[in-house]
């Protein structure tokens, strides 16, 4: 090993003596797997290999299979990028990893604290001579992706090689082999539309396209992008910052043709209703490539599948998507439309021959697919009243047990999970429960473990940030509390995110307007004391999808806001090693009656928990932000209230009731704060009276 | 002619019947024109000719030289883009220039209302067959627009020909020629880095690029880019949205080397001091493109031509630019640096192959450009105080002139330009200045002319932008005032723009924030009321360059606001047929003391002259904003105070101290109306001593 290695090792030792307490070394030895992959790469000619964290479907939330770059690596943070020379091996990741992956990662590893593209192919630069070879597995890079990379190293002399068989994999033994579960069609009564129907839009999109495309390839899983509940967590402008954030964004909508397409889910991925797949569609012909072997003999006769006419969907073999596509291409006069965000090189380096391909960045599908219909957006709401209920029982429950000292942020998270089981059309968490007590909330992504896991006090801040997956709908919410006595700072932290969410609840915009061009209110009221958070604001969510249902949001290459679209709003505040706050919410995009215009849009909150009325400092709020304030208690208590009575829930009725009582005594201070402020210009007659 | 252009005919006699009463028809015979440059393409075997509005150096506000849409057309605005083919001529232009241009072309010309390049290029492939080429003049594009033209038409079979001879020169008699001002350099007074210091900076980012180029190229005239003041208030998202606008976007920041390199101004194109050239600059040489019979003896001196060391410059003939980086690129191991979003495709298309080619979106350079250093700074914030004595003087001679009846748009312009002749350092104004009367306000893009001048009175709001040059700074700064009474609805619209601005200049936000992120509020309490506007927020301005000193702004594409950057804000408002408001001001970035955190900024308002007090309904405010505007209300008092005690100009004093004091009573009322908002909440005996 050079010098390098033992200072890596001096320091190592250093570090997770000081900071034991909350997450202890649990490194890898990867001296073993570093060593094969690099007699790999020998006979290859490449003098670098690239491995990204996601799949072949470009999904950051990924099954244990597709975890390569936490086998090599140690890391298993969502987000990260390694790239192995012969003598080297590096792992690029966001500051919301690096005390992980210190820990995770032995001295084998140098870790690089910064995830944009240019950071890696510039050290690639530095590292490798002029003329040699980058291999890199074209099916784990997105065209976009790919192509900033070789953007970067062209110029440079710096030859991307493209190796559709994976090095890791080759070399992986134990790799955990594909979940057993088949993918099943949806019930009759969420679907709102059947999948022939939806076969025709496509096509009409496809004959309406002046570039007249003849097939579409549809090859994300799902339309989540950095769809891991804690990759939205990240720096604000998503594409810019973040490497593997990127990757991820690509993924996304297709899949909403596609599973919106046959209707279909799997289990292929925790928490995310996808199996494996890619789709090619033509005027006249379907073709899905998947593990066939799984496909049942209902499913069969529900895709039509014995038959050879412009309805009926041929199963290929998932393996054989490359040599399919390849045939297909000789046909002539074909033109394949792809979407550059979310098709991966190893398809599309097929397809380069201009007059063969037809790219744009989403799919006009997407964007259609993003509006809810009136059913959508009704049943969707009615998901979210039942997972209210879930999650008063949780804070409820906490507020009795936390202070008898018996609870535990993994018992918290269970009891969170449970209380959604009971819920009708439940089909599970929509990603891991993040139930973080004191520092640990501090870490954006954090999810408790044994190793990790803190007792709930009444001495520390809790943030519980969880969903549910049901048949009509996808929940997503986050609740900080604090059941003892917090401090002047706490409150006024909280406030302040707060202040955020409420300001870009209540704000009424055109339709069209972009997220990104209104994300700032989330941040504005921490900004004006110099505070603010490192993650985005808000992502799309949908009818039982991934919990991230991208292209909507606030990212800056989501969307604009138009009608029936859900998105979460979610600022925070992260106070490292002490706590961490973060208010989420889903809200649906309706009309706003203006006094002037036609065509506005604003908010209105679905997600209806009330927020810890302790942490609230009214004082600080101005008069619009405690009227929204009070209006969304006044829909929790008639809306939740109603469905408790139904469910003869009278403790969690009594309970919320309680904690959505209109902030009276709040308002008047509020006004007194404001008045303060113009103390000079008031004669102090009126002053005295006032105050 | 087809039956189309009888319909035209038929339209046109009634919607110049309609309206005439403030734009009369002028449309310009466009025949003869349009039958030579049809016959010009049929030996170059083109079957559609683009012709877009911009120079060879992606200027938006040319020299009339350059303006060749509009001697084929007919149509002046500043942005639209025309296609002719052998039977139809088609001009595409944003809103704000439909109306014009439906009154300056004749009936061979058709307008399609869009100015998106798919909407070009979607005509084009209707319009034409697969196979058929498209002639364009590589010097009007700039890499990135002729990419995206390439991106649509390519795939579908539509092959772009670049024509490096204009065809439109070639028929253009009487086209006029170069102005016969010489370009001269600045006076050492207004200089704080010499020429060969410059040099040197752009030398060390040449060699600290990691891609070893071994040229940067300069194309760009001067960093304006949509830099026509008119072109600026255009859809918010400037680059997506307006074709003619992006294509400025690109030309912009380079001339910062350029200008800044030299610290020489000209005089080619109204209201810019620039001249025509480009710069090919290396390590050990220095080539100027000019055209060299106006570089004086003096200049070449100053230049340095007469030797061959590496802080020499050799002059050489502007037409010889592309010969000779030609045969610059025949050198081995050359590599040519340039930004793809400010140089010219006629360049680029000679580097295109790789090894010799390193591009970047902005130039290094320009990002610390744009950064102002404390002299700048200094003298900047300077000539706006000189500025707002001039804008003060207008004001000041309208409100007493207006009720006489006997002034007009065009002698109010002519008044302020004269106010501004007189005082130090002038350079005459920095742009074509907008006065506006009643509906003639409400275009944006307008500039009075005998043809459209409107009578000054009591009875109609009026618009004026105006801005200066001087040797140590470039000014522009929007008021509107009513001389008589104006509607309850007028004075919402207008204190809602003046919130707009207001709630930017005040914002605190992160250094390293984009200005895009933050134009929203600019728009949020005309968007509370279902208003907002279809123009940009702001643009960069700085010493004694194009008003609009890209890439500093609030558009998408420009860069992140750090300390000593100056931008404008100007949301505005425009009732078609009927006013038009806008609120501009210059402010530059400086540091925000917050009470958390470090490295915040918030905008100073360096545009010193009073809002009009009777257009403001201070009862919308809110207490921060009103206590904004008395803040800034004293610091015109101190500051253009002094300077008007100073110049003994006492009647101007007076004027300005009735114009600027505090909104006493006003914030009273403005508390009152919080309060109202709370009524329920307050017990009634304070309201009784309130109100």
């Amino acid at each position: 090993p050079q010098a390098g290695y033992w200072l890596c090792v001096l320091w190592f030792l250093k570090v997770t003596k000081k900071s034991v307490y909350y997450l202890p070394p649990t490194a890898v030895n990867t001296t073993l797997r570093l060593r094969d992959l690099r007699a790999s790469m020998i006979p290859l000619n490449i003098s670098a290999y690239i491995i990204p964290a996601t799949d072949a479907h470009l999904s950051e939330y990924i099954a244990p299979r597709d975890a390569r770059l936490a086998w090599m690596s140690g890391f298993t943070g969502s987000a990260g990028t390694a790239v192995i020379t012969q003598n080297k091996a590096v792992l690029w990741t966001d500051s919301r990893y690096w005390i992980q992956a210190e820990r995770q990662m032995d001295c084998n590893w140098e870790l690089l604290r910064d995830a944009s593209i240019r950071s890696i192919t510039n050290w690639l630069i530095l590292e490798i001579p002029e003329g040699d070879q980058v291999g890199f597995d074209p099916f784990l890079f997105s065209v976009d992706i790919f192509d900033i990379y070789n953007t970067n190293l062209a110029p440079a002399g710096r030859i991307l090689k493209s190796i559709p068989d994976n090095l890791v994999d080759k070399i992986w033994t134990n790799r955990p082999p594909l979940p057993p579960d088949n993918p099943t069609h949806l019930p009759d009564s969420v679907i709102g539309v059947t999948w022939p129907m939806k076969v025709d839009q496509i096509r009409a999109q496809i004959s309406d396209n002046p570039y007249k495309p003849t097939a579409v390839l549809l090859s994300a899983l799902d339309e989540t992008a950095c769809k891991h509940k804690t990759a939205q967590h990240k720096a604000i402008s998503c594409r810019r910052v973040s490497l593997n954030c990127s990757i991820k964004l690509l993924s996304g909508q297709i899949f909403s043709l596609f599973s919106g397409l046959f209707n279909l889910r799997g289990n292929d991925i925790p928490f995310n209703p996808f199996f494996y797949s890619y789709t090619l569609l033509s005027m006249d012909e379907i073709w899905l490539f998947v593990h066939t072997e799984r496909i049942t003999e209902e499913l069969k006769v529900y895709l039509n599948t014995t038959c050879y006419h412009s309805y009926c969907v041929q199963l290929l073999e998932y393996s054989s998507v490359r040599s399919y596509l390849q045939s297909y291409l000789q046909r002539p006069n074909v033109r394949v439309w792809v979407g550059t965000e979310y098709t991966n090189q190893a398809l599309y380096e097929l397809i380069t021959p201009e007059d063969k391909l037809l790219t744009s960045t989403y799919s006009p599908v997407l964007t259609t697919k993003a509006v809810k219909d009136a059913t959508e957006q009704h049943i969707l709401k009615e998901a979210h009243v039942r997972d209210a209920v879930a999650v008063m029982q949780l804070l409820m429950w906490l507020e009795k047990k936390v202070p008898e000292g018996t609870e535990n942020e993994l018992t918290a998270a269970h009891f969170v999970d449970q209380c959604r089981r009971y819920r009708t059309n439940s089909r599970g968490p929509s990603f891991e429960t993040i139930s973080a007590s004191g520092p640990n909330a501090a870490l954006a992504h954090y999810s408790p473990s044994n190793e990790t896991v803190r007792k709930l006090s009444v001495d520390e801040m809790y943030l519980v940030d969880s969903g549910g997956q049901y048949l009509d709908g996808t929940t997503d919410i986050t609740r900080t509390v604090h059941w003892g006595k917090p401090t002047d700072f706490q409150k006024e932290a909280y406030t302040r995110v707060l202040m955020g969410n409420i300001e870009i609840s209540r704000t009424i915009f055109p339709a069209g307007t972009r997220g990104v061009n209104m994300e700032m209110l989330g941040r504005r009221a921490l900004w004006e004391v110099g505070l603010t958070y490192g993650h985005g604001t808000g992502h799309g969510v949908g009818n039982y999808f991934g919990v991230h249902e991208w292209p909507v949001g606030f990212q800056s290459n989501n969307i604009p806001f138009q009608e029936g679209m859900f998105t979460s709003i979610e600022p925070g505040y992260y106070k490292e090693n002490d706590f961490g706050i973060r208010i989420e919410d889903i809200a649906v995009t309706v009309p706003a009656t203006t006094k002037y215009g036609n065509n506005y849009l604003t908010f209105e909150t679905v997600s209806l928990v009330p927020y810890d009325r302790k942490l609230i400092n009214t004082s600080l709020l101005s008069p619009e932000q405690l009227h929204w304030l009070n209006k969304y208690y006044e829909t929790i208590q008639s809306v939740v209230g109603h469905e408790l009575e139904r469910q003869g829930l009278k403790e969690e009725y009594d309970w919320m009731m309680k904690h959505t009582a209109p902030f009276l005594t709040a308002g008047a201070s509020a006004v007194i704060s404001s008045v303060t402020l113009l103390v000079t210009v008031l004669p102090s007659v009126l002053l005295h009276n006032l105050l």
